[in-house]
């Protein structure tokens, strides 16, 4: 029997890496080594993240220099600002280990397009060549092979699992994509800003973000990668009242005469054997609440006859499937574990 | 000095409803004469609408039959189902008296259309003739001349707001919007049904309704004459876990080559006069939290240069100008009150 | 090693019911073998209840007259409402089979005091004496031999894991006990009500059921039990707008002088082995989101010098440790399974 | 007919500064020609503050020191925390401008029991004697003749509307009062902390503040008072997940005798004419939703038979009667106005 990978999460003080504690202290075959957090160097894990069992709500954070990360640990997974992930990337993948990074840093594959949506150039172009886009539905056989594993952005997760099937079979132009995501408010993180308190949110809503969200960086290389063609999309973040939870609604002209039970047929066959995804069928669109705390993504895919447009849905907790749940996930698929080992469905 | 308007309120259980009589009892030139309910019969005013001055508080609930509601008022609102809003509009209507309803009955011209989008046939199409479709902004001179003011829908509303200027001005392509609405909790209605109990609808949301919502058949309605063609749109209603407030983000593609700066002048000039409408600049976008409990509409216009479309947007409280509010704004247009008068800006 | 034990859950249409649901999916040494639910006869569970892994969800409700729930089980978790579980408990006893019920039908010993709260008289009187009042923190080793396990009421769970300290060391006088709970919406049951929809109680609170709540019949039973003497008690419940969690704050004048660090200490002694129940100490109050979806309570006790009165304050996830988590956790205890087994903690 | 006042808003910032200023903005005798804030120098109040008519939106936050307020206004309002309000009013007091205070500073008579529960000397002890506690209900004739009129906290607010009838009359022994309770979001304040966050505030709630919390000193002071002699009491207060709103629930050992009709009587009558107290009777108890963005205040008084207690219950809105409301009240009644004027009830 494989013994148990030895993982640090490196800033582990936001949302996306409380939720990695969390999944990996109740992972079987994971072992929580160390934990790195400049704002709770000194304090227990128990002390600032809930749900925890007693050994992992022990483990003291730390505020480790990149170069000391390595020391004792398989793994490393980054909940780290872009630019920051990088830094601990570095070295940690000159001493060898494998890193999972939840941070933009390695998503893009194009240095050039980094520079246009972050405002910076590359911080570590060299190791772009080594990095996996870790959407398992559509990279599994490279995440196996590779040891730096860029998990996807939230939105992009919800908009290519929506896309992919349709993609795929040319059903639609992909030059006419128009997307719509909202977000609950974790996807903006833990910062102590007057925009993110209670009062500001609860009872309201907005779109945000628009024309050029940073997302759109990896939402066009992976549409790109599908369609066989680059073209810009438009795509609408909007900032809703509830915690956790992702609704993604896209439109897209027909490329040709489709059916629903044919879009239907295709995308369940598409997924027919993915653990995590569920194609809804008949009236039902997807709900947040079927999804939330879990690694599952809904989806659903309709014809509109009256526009000869297509509509495709998907819901998915932007902590789970969209940052820690997939992580994992990516995790299980490098390391040959079964794939839903530790999470749920 | 005009004497007040005596005011009926037929139906005046539903959350529209009950907003329509906080908005009477505050209003200097309207005296709420009589409220209808079958659920709230015999019951206080006050018992069931909270908000409520003393004087408004004791006004009973009656259930009255249709042909008796029009005794001793001038003005009578119809807070009611589609379909049954005809049978008081009927009698109404023949004693001479101003109707104004909040249901679809009398906002789509075209009978077959309604019939299309509500499966029953049209109640009372000689009526139709007679009635305007209330959006103020858009249908100003026609209001002040009807006694048959059809109050347009929440969803409508605010997508046509965001719309008419880049219709009326030719800068979009008809054919190519497509609109996402995301709606408070109230926009459902007030019903005993297990879908919107709280721990249902909290931390949870999801799209619905398409691709047929039945709004679209004034949406359609109203684009064609802006357009001067008409075409099908798309359109995809959401449900958000707020009580109160709507937001709306609409693409289409760009006709002519616009500037930001064009189209901003061209939202702010057509809107210039307007009260109740915010056209907002800079790299702000529409917040419900500016707009709920008023009878504004906040709204923007942005290029996506990447994409060459357009983007609208608008948020709007459902009850507010969405509902109760532009119930009040169409009467006082109808009555030469000011424009104004009662509401919140 | 022990088989699985297959267990049926009766009534598992409401809030309660769907947790257990959850929770006997993931259990390993729990087969679900039986779900009835008269609502949803013929559906299969995952249309009703999310979050399951794909076997459970597949199982379908069956609408099962009492006679014939005991084919196949072993044991019979009753999520009824109270009189009705008495319906299924007689014959499930009399065919030999484990009992848990939810409902309050066997948690109060004097069927005198079941007929003055719940207005009825006792549906099974005859049952009494075998019942067990399952926390397990007050009565584990009676639980190990009883086959008709009542799971306490989520209120008395609170309320009775942060007085229970106090009363066996004679700390505070029973008589002066003032008890103020707050609870999330799930408590309040999954009904077609108009005072239960998202809108009715988003932004909203408000106290209720005093002074004669229910549960106060087994509050006062089990004080009574620790105290040595039986006296009425204060018991506030409130709703406030969340959908999981309870918070307790409990008032009791010192019997006598008690110093903070002997409260202290005299709490964390009497909770040391229990795996649920964690005391806070310093500074910090129990929070809902550190025991939201989890089988924890978190309890602490303070002293008011000014007024020589100790505070004592609970939280508990109402659908966990109050309800479902409780009953697996009984469960576990029953048939010696690790306590915590399949639950979160 | 008298001119319109005109009022300078120190500190707008906050959220009691803001409900000020939509307060004034439409109160018909009012006219605001200051606004100050630190943080906001140079913006325009309608960038800042939502829901306000045009010509106020327009007016222009200024960072004045407090030397430079009192030019151009009849009444400066200090929205300011404890301490720092002190500096605003020694110059504008000196200046004989009537100051209306918000802050803690000029509640409580007692120097040592400021200093005792704000851990600091009092800024301006030379005032005390001057300043009138502003709780109409119980001072309105000093109001009338004060230039200093200290406007409640919220909690004193909600705890001595409901407690005053009580205690005139004698009905309950003082000492055993015990009082829960419960605030939305915006009473504690708008500040960029983690602990106000969206996500660390939503689904959850807690007891905070035990057992001294800085309102205690005034709330001890009115109670002393209204009882004649001083006694320390218990107060609980707990955090709520809802935006605005305040519910308190007090029970107190019954000093006589007392009928559920005797005590309904007292509170009727105690409270028949005034405009924002509304007795509740029946069956029902005060709710958040009636009072949320009025001035009012729904009371109601019960017996608990089993315990010979008085229970006692209070909603208002913290920002409304609780604060910003309650100054223009205040206002109204120095300068004569009629008492609801600008005011919902």
């Amino acid at each position: 029997m494989m013994p148990s990978l030895r993982i640090a999460v490196v800033g582990a003080s936001g949302y996306s890496g409380e939720e990695l504690v969390r999944l990996i202290a109740r992972h079987p075959k994971l072992e929580l080594t160390t934990l790195t957090s400049r704002a709770y160097d000194g304090k227990k894990a128990g002390q600032v993240i809930s749900g925890l069992p007693s050994q992992a709500a022990a483990i003291a954070f730390q505020n480790l220099p990149p170069a000391e990360v390595a020391a004792g640990i398989d793994v490393a997974i980054l909940a780290l600002p872009h630019g920051v992930a990088s830094e601990y990337a570095l070295p940690l993948r000159k001493a060898g280990k494998t890193v999972i990074d939840l941070s933009a840093d390695f998503r893009v594959k194009d240095a050039a397009v980094y520079e246009e949506f972050y405002h910076q150039a590359h911080p570590a172009p060299q190791l772009l060549a080594d990095a996996v886009y870790a959407l398992p539905e559509l990279h599994r056989e490279a995440i196996k092979k590779s040891d730096l594993i860029a998990v996807p952005g939230c939105y992009p997760t919800s908009i290519l699992l929506a896309l992919a099937p349709a993609l795929k079979e040319k059903l639609i132009e992909p030059k006419s994509i128009v997307i719509n995501s909202l977000s609950g408010i974790s996807g903006a993180g833990k910062k102590a800003e007057i925009g993110l308190l209670y009062v500001e949110l609860n009872e309201n809503m907005r779109a945000y973000g628009v024309p050029r969200h940073r997302h759109l960086s990896e939402i066009e290389q992976e549409i790109g990668l599908l369609a066989g063609e680059k073209n810009p999309v438009t795509f609408v973040p909007h900032l809703v009242p509830l915690s956790r939870g992702m609704e993604t609604t896209i439109s897209a002209t027909l490329a040709k005469k489709t059916s629903a039970s044919e879009l239907q047929k295709i995308y369940e066959s598409f997924y027919a054997k993915e653990p995590f995804v569920a194609v809804k069928s008949g009236e039902e669109l997807p709900e947040v609440k079927h999804v939330v705390r879990t690694n599952k993504a809904e989806i659903a895919a309709r014809i509109d006859e009256r526009t000869s447009r297509a509509l495709f849905f998907s819901c998915i907790d932007n902590l789970g499937k969209g940052a820690a749940g997939q992580a994992i996930q990516a995790l299980n698929v490098r390391f040959g574990f079964e794939e839903t080992l530790g999470l749920s469905v």
